[in-house]
Order: C-alpha cells, then sequence, then structure tokens
C-alpha cells in the first residue's frame, strides 16, 4: 500500500517535505499540493507528478488523499487541521499545532471526542527524530548521568526572519527546545521565566538574545539562550547534567579544515543541513504508521498544546519583568 | 514504477539490503530472495513480504526481478554478475567485484561487449554515498587545500573476522581505502607497497597492523595504517594533505558523556552504524537511475577491476619484503 | 635584588605557593613560614630552607620578609592584610580578600589614605593569569565576535569540602567567575538573581547545582551554572557571545585515549592542574612589580571587595526566592 | 646558589633562553653573552644587564661563566662543545649536537673519557619536557593502550627557512621525531627508510613533504610525514597505537572562535607558542641538576649522537631511492 499524501503549502518547508517525500520516503507519494500561490504550487507539483488544487479544503476532501501535511503560515493551521478531523485524515501539521492556547486546547478536545484508537493529529516537532538528541535521550534513560538536574541549551540562527518580534523568539524558534525538554526528561514544564541582556544592534524589531528558565514538575531547571541573529552560524546545543556526570550533544561537522592558520569546522546557515535527516526519518515514521495502522510516534496534539502554553507563560514573564510564571495547562 | 529487486544472500551485509530496500529506500521492493541456507532466506523474506527461490540462478531469470543485488560469499560473485549480464539484468555486486584479476577483467570485458548505455555492473563501493567523503571530495575540487600531496589514512576494526590471513587485510579492508583514494583524487593507483610493525598478539594469523603506501599516477601517497583487530573500536580516518591546507572527516560521534573523571564518545563496534545511512543513500542512487534510466552513478565493474589489480599488487609486495610494486591493469 | 617572601598558612594552597615560590619564580625566596601547625609549617619550611615564626604577626614583622603572602583561614585575612598596611609591607592575599564586605571596605579605605603609587594589597584572582583566559580578553578586546552581549559559564568541581553550605558556594566558588566576568567585561556588575534546580542527592548540606545570573553595567548578563558536587571532573567553561560570534575557551586535554570502544580525555580532580601554571604566573607577576617598583598587575583590594559585594547580593537573593537584587558598592 | 649562564649566540632560539633563564627559570642568572653580530649580542646583554665578549672561546673560559648555552650556527656546535670539555663546564647545546655522525660521536668519546658522575653535556631537545608528550609517556607505560605496535606521527611548519635542502629537513626538523621516537619506546631506531610525494610547488629547493618510516629494535614502525612548508600552521601531532588503544596529543588550541559561518581554532606560525613552555621547563630541570650537583635529565650526548646516526640513514635512503636503511651504531 502506498500513503497518498496531500501537501498545504509549499513555501520552503512545506516544498521539502513534498521532495522527501517523494524521493527518500519508502511507500509514500504526493498527489495533491495546493498553496496560496498557485505558480508555486504548479511548479513543485509538476516536479513530483502531483496535481493542484486551488484551496486547502479541497485538497483535504480530496479523493486521492489519504493524508495531509500543513506547511502553510501558522494561522491557518486550527483550520486546516479542523477540516482534516472533519473528514478523518491523517494530519501532520508543522509546529506550531496553532498560535494560540485556546485554538490548540479545541483542537485537543476535538480530537479526543473522535475517541479514536489512533489519533488522527501529529505535529512536526522533528528534533524528536534527530539521532543525536534519541541518542541522548537514551544516555539518559540508561542513568549514564544519573538523576537529571539541569539542562543547559543554546539555539542560534545565524539572521531572524524579517519582521519578527520578541514573542517570535519564543513561539517559533524556543518551541523546539520546549518540545524536546519534556520529551527528555519526560515532565511538565510548570514554571518559567524570561530574562534578556542587551540586544544585538542587528535587529531592532526584538529582544535578541533571550535567556529562557523552563522547570519541570521533578525540578529540573533547563536554561536556554535562544538568539536568532547569532550571525556566527546555526547552532544548536544541549547539555544534560546529572548527579554523576554530562551528557551533551556533540558537534556535528563532517570535515575539518586547516588552513591560514586555522582549523576550521563549517556551521550551516540555516536548520536545513542539520535537520534533513530528521525530517525524513520523521517523515518515514509518520508514512510506517499509517501503512501498518499502528499509532503515529510523532509529538501528538497535546504535546502542540503542551508547547503552546508554555510559550504563552514565557511571554507572560516577559511583560511582567522577568517574573517567575506557572505554566497553565487548559 | 517500482523496481523489484531479488537479493542472492542475506548473511548480515544481504539481510541488511534487503531491509533498507523494503523500509527506507523509495521506488523499489524486494521481491525474491535465495541463501545457500534455505531458513535463513525464508525468515527475512516473510519479514519483507518477498517469495524465496532454491538459486541464484532461479532468481536472475525469475520474472519479478528487474534488478539484482548479489551479497554471496565473494567467491560466487563472478559467476551471479556473469548470469545478471546473461538476463540483461543490472546488478548491484557487494565488494569485491570477484577475488580475481582474472574474474574481474573478465566481467569488464563481456560487459563492454554488450556496449549498453547504461552499463549493468555497480560495485558496492559504498563509502563513495557518505556524505562526510562526499564533502571531502567537494572540499578537494574547491581548492581549499590547494593540490593535493600526500592523504594519510587509518582503518580500525575492533576485530578481525576468524579465519582470515594478511592477504584477507587487503582484499576485504583495505579494498575500502584502495576505491575511496582514486575516487577522491581522480587519479589511478599505479605503485604501491607493504610494510608492517610487529604483529599483535591478538590474532596469529595474519600480520596486524599493516601499512600501505599508495601512488596514483598524480604522484600523490597515500599512507592507511589497516589494524584489522585495533580493539578500541570501529574507526575510520582520513586527511588529505594539500599545498596550502590539509582537510579531515571529523569524529563521526553524536555524544559526549561526562563522567568518572572522563570525558568520552563513543566507537562503534563495527561499520553498520558509521556507513548505514552511507548504504541507504547507495541503495537509493542505484534504484533511482534504474527509475530513470540513467547511467548508475556507483563504482562499476571497471572500478571493481582496478582495486583488485592494487591489492594484488599489495600482496605482490607483502611476498617480497615490502618492495615497491608496480600495479598492473589489465 | 631577590623578594624575601614570608608566607602565612600552608595547607594545600599555601603549601603550593611555597613550592612554587622556591622552584619556578625567578627573583624570589622563602624566607619565613608560620602555620597554626607548627609541625606543617616545620615540614614545609625545612624542604625550602626556611624558618619558622609562632604567629602571622611576628611574621609580618621580621626584617627579612619583604613581602607576605596570605593563605590562612577566610576568616583571619582581614587582620593579617591589616598588620602588613600597618608595616607597609606588599601582601598577595588569596581569596577571598575577606568574607565581608565590611572588612573588605575597611581594608580598601586603610590602603587608600595610604596614598601609595604601588598600593600594597594584591588578591590572589589566579584566572587573570591563566594563558586561555587571557586569550579569551585579548580576542574580546579585538572585536572578534563584535559587542559583547552574554557569558555562558561552567564551575564544576568534583565534590565539595565537607561542612559547607549553600552560601560557600558563592562566597568560594563562584566568586571566581564573578571577578573574571568583571575583568572580562571591564564593567561592573550592578545586578544579580540567584536559582536552582533539584538539588543533588550527594551532598545534603547545600543547595547544588546553583544558576547565578550577573548583569553587568553595560547590560552584558552572564548565566553560571555552579556543580560542586559534580563528580564527572574539575571542569570550567566559559563562552563570551557578541553580536557577531562567540568565543570559548576550549578544553584543556593533553590526550585522547582511544580504548575499549570509547574516546576519552581525562578531566582533573581539582583545579591543581589546569590552574598550576596560572599560579606561577601569578606569583611571577608579582615578584616581577615588587623588583622593579611598578604597580602589581594582580587583582587589587578594590576588585577583592567588589566581588564580595556581588556575592552578598547573590545570597540575599538565594533568601528571597530569586529575586532580582541589586548589588550595592561600599 | 645562583648559576651563571653564559649563552653563545643569540639568534631567535638563544635571545629565547637568555629571556627565559632571566625572567623565569629559578636560580639562574644570564651573566655573559657573545654573538657573531656583536651589536645583536650588546642588545640583548643589556636586556637582561649581562656583559659581552667577543668569542665563543672567551665565554666559555670565563671565570663568571658557571654553564654554557650553545644556540649558535650548527656548524660550530662541535668546537664550542669541545672548548666546554676542556673547561669542564656544563653545557646545554641546541639540537643537533653537530651536523656528522663523526663529530658527534668523537665528542661522545671525549666524554666518556672524562668519566665523570654527571656527564657534563646536555642536548636540546626540548619536546622531552612538553607536558603532552611526557603525559603520553606516563600512558604508554602504564599500559593504557597494551603493547604499542605502530606511531603515526606529523610534523609540519608554516615556511621552510630560504635556503634549505631536502636533507635539511631531516637533521633539522625530522629530528626531534627521530628522538622523541627513542625516548617514548625506550628502543632504539635501528631501520629507516624514505619516501616521498610529489612536491608543493611552493619550495623547489627540497622535496617537500617527506615520509620517513623508523623502525625500533623492538620491531615498532613510526611512520612521520614531516612538511616544513605546510602552510596552514605550525602543527606537531603523535598518534601511538598499541595492541588494545591508541592514545593521542590532542590539539593544544586555548580557544574557540564562531564566527563566519566556522567553528575556528588558531595554529601558531611558528613552534615558541607551542613550545615555550617546554623550553622553561627543559631550563629549569638543567638548572636544578646543576643546583643539585645531580645528573642532567636532558637528552645527553649519546642521545644527540644516536638521532645523528639515524638521520644519516634517513639521507642514505633518501639517495638511494627508499631503500630499506640499517642505522649504523658508532
Amino acid at each position: 500500500m502506498t500513503v497518498r499524501v496531500g501537501v498545504i503549502g509549499v513555501g520552503v518547508m512545506g516544498a521539502d517535505h513534498v521532495r522527501t517525500l517523494h524521493a527518500v520516503v519508502s511507500g509514500a507519494t504526493v498527489t495533491v499540493i495546493t498553496d496560496f500561490d498557485a505558480s508555486r504550487a504548479a511548479t513543485i507539483a509538476e516536479e513530483v507528478g502531483a496535481r493542484t488544487v486551488a484551496t486547502a479544503a479541497e485538497l483535504i476532501a480530496a479523493p486521492d488523499v489519504d493524508a495531509v501535511i500543513i506547511a502553510s503560515h501558522d494561522s491557518a493551521h486550527a483550520e486546516q487541521v479542523s477540516l482534516c478531523l472533519d473528514h478523518r485524515k491523517p494530519v501532520l501539521c508543522e509546529k506550531p499545532l496553532a498560535p494560540s492556547v485556546d485554538e490548540c486546547a479545541s483542537l485537543v478536545t476535538r480530537e479526543e471526542h473522535l475517541a479514536l484508537a489512533n489519533p488522527l493529529i501529529s505535529v512536526g516537532f522533528m528534533r524528536r527524530f534527530h539521532a543525536p538528541y534519541q541518542e541522548l535521550a537514551t544516555a539518559i534513560r540508561s542513568g549514564s548521568v544519573g538523576t537529571p538536574l539541569l539542562i543547559r541549551a543554546s539555539h542560534r540562527n545565524v539572521t531572524a526572519y524579517p519582521g519578527g518580534n520578541s514573542t517570535d523568539t519564543v513561539t517559533n524558534s524556543a518551541i523546539h527546545e520546549i518540545d524536546i525538554t519534556r520529551w527528555l526528561l519526560r515532565s511538565e514544564i510548570v514554571e518559567v521565566s524570561w530574562h534578556a541582556p542587551k540586544s544585538t544592534s542587528m535587529d531592532t524589531s526584538r529582544r535578541d538574545p533571550q535567556i529562557l528558565m523552563l522547570r519541570t514538575a521533578d525540578d529540573v531547571l533547563t536554561v536556554v539562550d535562544v538568539f536568532v541573529n547569532a550571525r556566527y552560524g546555526y547552532d544548536v546545543r544541549c547539555e544534560v547534567v546529572g548527579e554523576t556526570g554530562a551528557v551533551s550533544l556533540a558537534p556535528s561537522h563532517a570535515l575539518t579544515v586547516d588552513a591560514s592558520l586555522r582549523s576550521t569546522a563549517t556551521y550551516p546557515e540555516d536548520w536545513r543541513p542539520l535537520f534533513a535527516d530528521s525530517y525524513r526519518r520523521q517523515l518515514q515514521a509518520w508514512v510506517d504508521a499509517l501503512t501498518e495502522g499502528t499509532r503515529s510516534p510523532l509529538a501528538s496534539a497535546r504535546d502542540g498544546l503542551r508547547a503552546i502554553e508554555v510559550a504563552e507563560a514565557l511571554i507572560v514573564s516577559m511583560n511582567n519583568v522577568g517574573a517567575v510564571t506557572p505554566v497553565k495547562n487548559s
């Protein structure tokens, strides 16, 4: 059986998904594509032998679409996911599931009312499929560093997308650390605070960098610095400090170049070289579960909700001089 | 179109190919399996929904086999590849193409007489599809270290397969360095010499470690140490030194663990964790070429022949107190 | 001219100073030693050909003592330094200058009233003489990472001294990070906050680890984790993130050992292997300044005072649920 | 007691020795300096408060010279060392002890005829005092990698001194690897061979790089690449591979700088930043032995002779198409 996938939104991320599904995922084919930019949709569709439709609604309803990927603008996610629930079609929605807690909570409630053995909604937190993070989780579970006490993480982009603001740093960038912290520690984030030094002069539209402190129910503290205009390269770091040791993601460079009195390793300009294989593995896992009729191993709608709840608490702290702020669960 | 693949030999390597094709390669399905151990064949076949046949000949002739993978014993390669030529079926033969120069040369000649636009024979030198080696090749081509002068390489296994001898180190292990050297430098190896220190007491059946010197037509010297009982871990290193710099494969550990007064990174016990993704990419590239009707980007029969020619010259040097020995081309 | 040095207190640190001065510092000799444990004093004195006296006061007054090193218990520092001022003798006092702001402030005031061209008091913040920190400072000054915005630091000990409590972590361990932050940034710390995750079960007498946030007048934020029972090794890290890049102390291991499926580098059990050369260079610099009649390049009494002021603010925050707390300057 | 040292030759190396002795070695003072360039001698002498004399002979005979350092041109070493023997003055001669086996052998013989408890001649193979090499030796002795089988080493300079030729690479650069190999393995080099790839176009006066193979009496093989115009940086590497593991010198960078899509560590332009502390420790050890009347722990005259014997065998191989060549002992 081949899973026939429709893809909504073929900007950078959606187009990557289309090509990955087409070229290197076993058991899937992209059949239908839609985008608000019809010519962009047509170009990608031709590349992989898919057809286009005018609207997301049309795509979701299409008989030759077994499952849907949503890579549209964040603001459209909730409505499109909701349509997938209406049509009982499995959907992989890019993070965030929706920009507000209310929208996410509503989707969770609706899906739970369906009482399906295999929930329909998956959320694209691809770091869960990054081999190094999986090894990190295994190392923690195996007790190699004892009971975790502290996580130190960094999230550094070269330059921010134009037009963003301080809250976007939290909801679009730090949201990955929020999810991976819950996933690594298997404990909910219950309390947060937000801090910031002087901002870079390279981006006057937001506070950058930011320091986020996330406390989980088991009283582990995660300190993340997020710097979306770090300039020097795309860089993701994570160290888990436990009672008897510490375990860290190793640098991911493939080569060392010695020249001009320097030994150098290259940073990627964006997330794609680092996480391309994670996206492939996430898509393969999603397709495999659909093929085999098993529960999706991806992040669930509730995971998507939890991440937004934490993000909202961080924004409350941001607007309240860094006050320690409890996370409210819907 | 889905390529229907038959797999001959499902030991460790063949079984990996079956599972990789089945689970994570797009556009292929495994339809027929054979192995001298019928029960092993049946087990793997059931796992992926393939059928079994009694002999390689039967598999190659099967109408539901579009293309063949040979992962049988080295001694059977030449005859099985030859049958594939008879049936005009594309074949991916694990290295070595055949254990002797004569057999390899004969296969090259036979294939060339067929005068096909797309040659049928591919050889499984998967390092050509290892992303770090590809980046290394790109770095060299881009001039980042100037004209190459010297390559330093290491090939270290934890323990050798029982029953091997000194020549097996060359034909089974060092053959990867032989191929990747030609591939990196785009120049033929024309002269070699073989050297060895005191052997490890852990393996009395062979000289181990061995030092191989390979000189290419462009006068670059490659110095490889091969140590198949290195004990400490599976480890592959390569540094290309050029006129203005040097470029090396970086260590490939995903994690660093700090504990017990040590900072540690883990070595794999064998090649599979390191090269699993290279095998996947090699198979995907092979399947893609078959699907698109283009020339296979894998190592060719002539590449397989060249590697064996170099290996034979090294064995001549081994038997001749390390004398500098020219490589004879068939 | 050879500087004749008297050393007060020959526990681990004082004994190291005596041996370093004796064996590898040019231009100095240890003439007089005192310790509350007279037999310990005698042993060390014999080792280097010095004499012993019964009290610190006697040592400071001795005619064959040109300069004094104080490595006694923290609680004795203020009085002993004060006696050195009385005798107009240059003194290198181990950190902290004194355990309280009031005592430090009093010493600063007294010294300033002397209005000497070359102040008498130096404080042993040896990290300022650690070559990697000096290179780090040079890199920042040279603009290699742009304007600093954020510092991330870690201070990890194997096990804490028995009998300590949460405030000792700040005044004895983190005080190094407090001083080095001021020194690196050339800006005073004006505001701090204290945070902590769940504590390790290995030490029930204190909160451990602790997270300290230090904000300098130029609005750079330093986030330090201090974990004095980290178990895995003695480890000091520092990364300065600026507008265009980041610069970090590199790991300081001399060797890599590959064995047992691991690549390992060794951590020291305590600070001595890491900072032995820093102590040597600090002592040499102190002796050179005395010899040449120039101003001591070591940390000054005011530096010692500033560090304690910051430590006290951190302790206020610790006792006030992590509240952001201004640093009061005396 | 202060050792009064006379220094012959104050080019780069000799001037460094003068300053090191003066500033950071305990128990020594530089009293007399000579150089064929009298003005250079005068400048350095004034810097450290020494006097100058016109000739090496005068310096060696001077009553205010207890011990001599020779950092003059290689060709003058033998005669100057011989004069030191005449005057029974301890001498530290920069490597090589002398450029020819005959000269070195003659000095060894002469010194042995003196039958002194503490031989007078020391040779400046400072790598023996490099802390990482010392840790490497300790690791080997402790059995951490089992019985050594193979050493892989690299010696890379940025640019060669003008006017050198292929033999200079061996006698001036590789001579350090020759000595350190004997010292690490505690076994004499008995057989060598010389090899070379295409030479860099940056230096037409010599074969560069060169590959040297050194076989010790215990049948360990050392493979060294020496590339004196490597351009990318001053770099020294050494890996000892044993029966159960491998141990390597770690990179020695103090900082990592992340900028411009690269993570970079800096190479020094020459040997001085890497080995400055080794020279200091070598001088201190030499002075300490003189002060205490014990045997010099530095390389001996015989060590200097052995190194030159190996170098001569390498040059025979170089002139004999890389033939395996036995080392002749005088």
